[in-house]
C-alpha cells in the first residue's frame, strides 16, 4: 500500500477529540477507500494536560499550532479552533502558502477569507477542502460541487442551524414562546450560552454564502447574505401560521436573479412560512437539510445532523480521505479564476407572498390604517386575521397573508406605516416558500 | 482549455436524448467544472430517422453500436440501452476491455454484471461509473462512496422506485385499491404498460444490491435480494396502518449483521409500515429517498426525483463530468479486490415487530386458532384489531402488531397456521421500520 496520509490537528475539542476517535475506530476501512492510510502524526491545543478521553501519546505534541505549517512530516493540516480571523486564519495562510494542504470545519473563516485561501490554493496546488463547515455531517459541499455538477441552479436553501431549527420546532409542539424554548435548547445543549450567533441568524448566513458560491460558481459574498434571526417569532405566529397550513422555520436561501444584463445573486437568512407538504416542513429538532433545485436534475433534498462531534468528524474525515486519493477539486466547484463576481440582487424585485403581523393599539380604524397602506402600496392581501388581546396587555395582533407580488411593495406599505401610533411594535414579515 | 472528453452514446430513448440537451444546454458550465469540454462525438440507435426532436446532425451516427467501443475517437463509452444481458452487457465488455471509459444507467446490469465489469475496468484501468443506476438523479451513489466513505454503515435503506411510491402515497390520500391506482399510475406514465419488474420490487432490488455494495464494500449479490412487491397491499392495510400511527411505502433495507464470527448482509425488499415521524413517510408520489446510517454521520438522506429523462441525464453528466476530471474512484468504493464476499443472512434472525393481517373466515373459534398459533412460535402481541366483513364478501380482516421479537417467531407461527380452513387468504406481513 502506498505512503500514508500525514495529518497535523490543530485544536482538540469536541470535533478534534471526534476526528481522533474516527480515524483510530475505522482506520482500516479508511485505507481501504483511501488506497492508503491516514495517519495522524501531531496535535496542538491551548492545554496540554487536559484529559479529553482519547490517547494522544503516539502523537508529537506541537505548542505553538503555526508551527504545524512548517513541518517536513505532515501533509496536511486539520483546523478545528475557530474564529474568522486570528490563529486560525494564520495558520490556514501559512499552510496553505507551505504547499500543505488544509482541512477546516470553519465556517466563519471559509465564509470570510473563502476566496483568498481558494487563490492561494490554487497558486500552491494544495488541497484545501471544508465540507465539515456546512451542515455538519451532510455530504452537501460534496453534493453540489459534484452531485449537481451537471445542473444551472435555480435555487439552493434550506435549514442550516440547528439551533433555530430546535427551537422552532419545539415552539411548534409546545406552544411555548421562543424565550422559554430557547432556554430548553440550552439546557439540551443545543444552543450555546451566548446564543446570539446562532438565533440571530448569522451561522447560518455564514454556511449560505458557501453554498452559494459552490453552487453558483461565485465569488463568495458574505457582506452581501442579508441577515434576520428569529428573536421576534411568536407562539401567535407560529399557532397563526399552523391554521393557515404552513410552519415556520430559519431559512437561507440564494438565487441568482437574471435582469436581463447581468445575474445578480440573491442571499437571506430569514424566518419563513413553509408548506405542510415540503420537505423542509418536516424536518424538526436540530437536523439540517439543503435543497438544490437544478434545471436538470429537479429538486434535490441531503438531509441529516447539522453539527456535534461525531457527524462534523464525519465530514472532516471524508475530506482526508478525498485528499488521500488525489481526488480533491476546485474549493468552489470551478477554477478559482473562474468565479464569477456577482451583485447583489435588489431584495424588492422578489415576487412572492408574504406572512406579515401586526401588533396594534385595540382601537378604532387600525385596521383601516393598515388596509389603507397596503391598498397605497399596492399590496394585495389574501387573508387577514385579527385576534384577541395578547398577553402583553392591550395589544391586539394582526396577521395577513398578501397575494403575490413584488416584495418592494411591502416594504413601501411598512413605510407608509412607520411612526404610526397604532403600531405597538414593528411589524414582522416572513416570506411563504415557495413550493 | 485541455483536449475534450469524447462521449459516444449508445441508446437514444428519453434519457439519451435528455443527455443530448444537457451537454447542448450546459455546455460553457460543464467545460467550467470538467476543466475541458464534454463533447459527443457518435451516437447509435436502433432506428436512425426516428424525429427525437434533438439535432443529431453533428455526430457520427454508428449503425452497429458495438463498433463505438473501436472507435479511436472515443474516450467514454455511455451506453443507455438497457436489459441486463444482451447488447448492452456485450457494449460494456467490449468498452471496457478497449480502455475507456463506460458510464452507465443501467441498473440490471450493473446489479447482476457490475463485479465482473469493474473487475475488466480495474485491470484495463478504465473508469466504470453509474450515478444514474441507482434514483435517478440523486448522487447517492457518490454519497455513499465518498460522502459517507469516513463511516462504516449500519444500515443503508430507502424507496427506491417511483412507480410503486405514487400507489402506495395515491392509495394513501385516495382510499382506492392497489388495481385502481396502478391504472391511475399508468394513466400519469409513473407506470409502464408492463410494470411487473417495478410492482413485484425488482427494479428497487437491482437498486439495492448496487447500494449495499457500494456501502458495504461487499461483492454485489443481486441473487440474494429477498424481494416482494407490493401488490398484496390493501386499501384496508392503509388505513389500518393508518390508524396505528403509520404510513406504508415499499422499502428496500441493506444491513450488515455480525453474527460474531463473520459479517452476514441482509438484504430486503418489501412493503413497511414507516412511523409518520420518519422523513421516509413524508416521501409522496415517484420521488424516491434513501437514508444511510454511518456510526459517525449518523443519519443521513438522499432525495429527489427517482427517474425521468432530466434527472437521470443529470447523473449521467455528472459521472462524465468526474471522468473529465480524471477524479473517478473504484466503482464500489473500494478497489474491486477489496471487497467482501458476504453470505446472506438469516431473516429470522432480524428482532423487529411486524404487522401481520389476516384473512379469515368469520366463524367461532378463528381468533383463537390465530392466537394459540402466535403463543405456541413464541410471538408476543402488542395490539391486534379484528374488523367487519370486507368487500370480498364473506372474509374478515384480523391485523395485528407484534411486539419486538425474532423474525423466525413469526414465520413459525404463519408456518402453523398454513393449511387452516379459517384463513380466506394468505397472511400479509409487513415489518415495521426502526425509527
Amino acid at each position: 500500500m502506498a505512503e500514508p496520509l500525514r495529518i497535523a490537528l490543530a485544536g482538540l475539542g469536541t470535533v478534534g477529540t471526534g476526528v481522533i476517535r474516527l480515524i483510530e475506530t475505522n482506520c482500516d476501512m479508511i485505507a481501504a477507500r483511501s488506497g492508503r492510510p491516514i495517519k495522524i502524526v501531531a496535535v496542538s491545543a491551548r492545554e496540554r494536560n487536559r484529559d479529553r478521553g482519547v490517547d494522544l501519546s503516539s502523537y508529537a505534541w506541537v505548542d505553538d499550532m503555526q508551527a504545524m505549517a512548517g513541518r517536513s512530516d505532515v501533509d496536511v493540516v486539520v483546523e478545528l479552533v475557530g474564529g474568522s480571523d486570528g490563529p486560525a486564519l494564520t495558520l490556514a495562510r501559512a499552510a496553505l502558502d507551505a504547499g500543505k494542504g488544509f482541512v477546516t470545519a470553519n465556517k466563519a473563516m471559509v465564509a470570510h477569507h473563502g476566496l483568498e485561501l481558494a487563490e492561494l490554493a490554487a497558486i500552491k496546488a494544495a488541497p484545501f477542502a471544508f465540507e465539515a463547515a456546512v451542515a455538519g455531517g451532510i455530504p452537501v459541499v460534496k453534493g453540489l460541487r459534484e452531485g449537481t455538477a451537471a445542473n444551472a441552479l435555480n435555487r439552493i436553501y434550506g435549514i442550516l442551524n440547528g439551533t433555530c431549527n430546535y427551537v422552532l420546532s419545539e415552539m411548534e409542539r409546545t406552544g411555548a414562546d421562543f424565550d422559554e424554548m430557547l432556554v430548553a435548547a440550552q439546557d439540551k445543549g443545543y444552543a450555546e450560552a451566548d446564543p446570539a450567533f446562532d438565533i440571530e441568524g448569522v451561522d447560518a448566513a455564514h454556511k449560505l454564502a458557501i453554498l452559494a458560491a459552490i453552487g453558483f460558481g461565485t465569488r463568495i459574498d458574505f457582506e452581501a447574505v442579508r441577515t434576520e434571526g428569529i428573536t421576534h417569532v411568536r407562539a401567535s405566529d407560529i399557532a397563526q401560521a399552523d391554521a393557515l397550513g404552513y410552519v415556520v422555520r430559519l431559512v437561507g436561501m440564494a438565487s441568482l436573479d437574471d435582469d436581463g444584463e447581468e445575474s445578480r445573486l440573491l442571499q437571506r437568512v430569514r424566518p419563513c412560512l413553509v408548506p405542510f407538504r415540503h420537505p423542509l416542513a418536516a424536518v424538526t429538532g436540530p437536523t439540517n437539510a439543503v435543497v438544490a433545485e437544478g434545471d436538470f436534475s429537479g429538486r434535490l433534498l441531503f438531509q441529516g445532523a447539522g453539527a456535534g462531534d461525531k457527524p462534523t468528524a464525519s465530514a472532516v474525515v471524508a475530506d482526508l480521505i478525498e485528499i488521500a486519493r488525489g481526488q480533491c477539486g476546485a474549493p468552489f466547484s470551478v477554477p478559482v479564476t473562474a468565479l464569477r463576481q456577482c451583485a447583489p440582487a435588489d431584495p424588492g424585485q422578489r415576487e412572492g407572498s408574504d406572512y406579515i403581523r401586526f401588533t396594534v393599539a385595540d382601537k378604532p380604524g387600525v385596521l383601516a390604517e393598515i388596509t389603507a397602506a397596503m391598498r397605497d402600496a399596492g399590496v394585495s392581501i389574501e387573508s387577514l386575521i385579527q385576534r384577541g388581546r395578547d398577553r402583553d396587555g392591550g395589544a391586539v395582533q394582526v396577521a395577513m397573508v398578501t397575494h403575490e407580488g413584488p416584495e418592494r411593495c411591502v416594504t413601501k406599505a411598512l413605510a407608509l406605516l412607520e411612526g404610526s401610533e397604532n403600531l405597538a411594535a414593528p411589524p414582522l414579515v416572513m416570506p411563504i416558500l415557495k413550493d
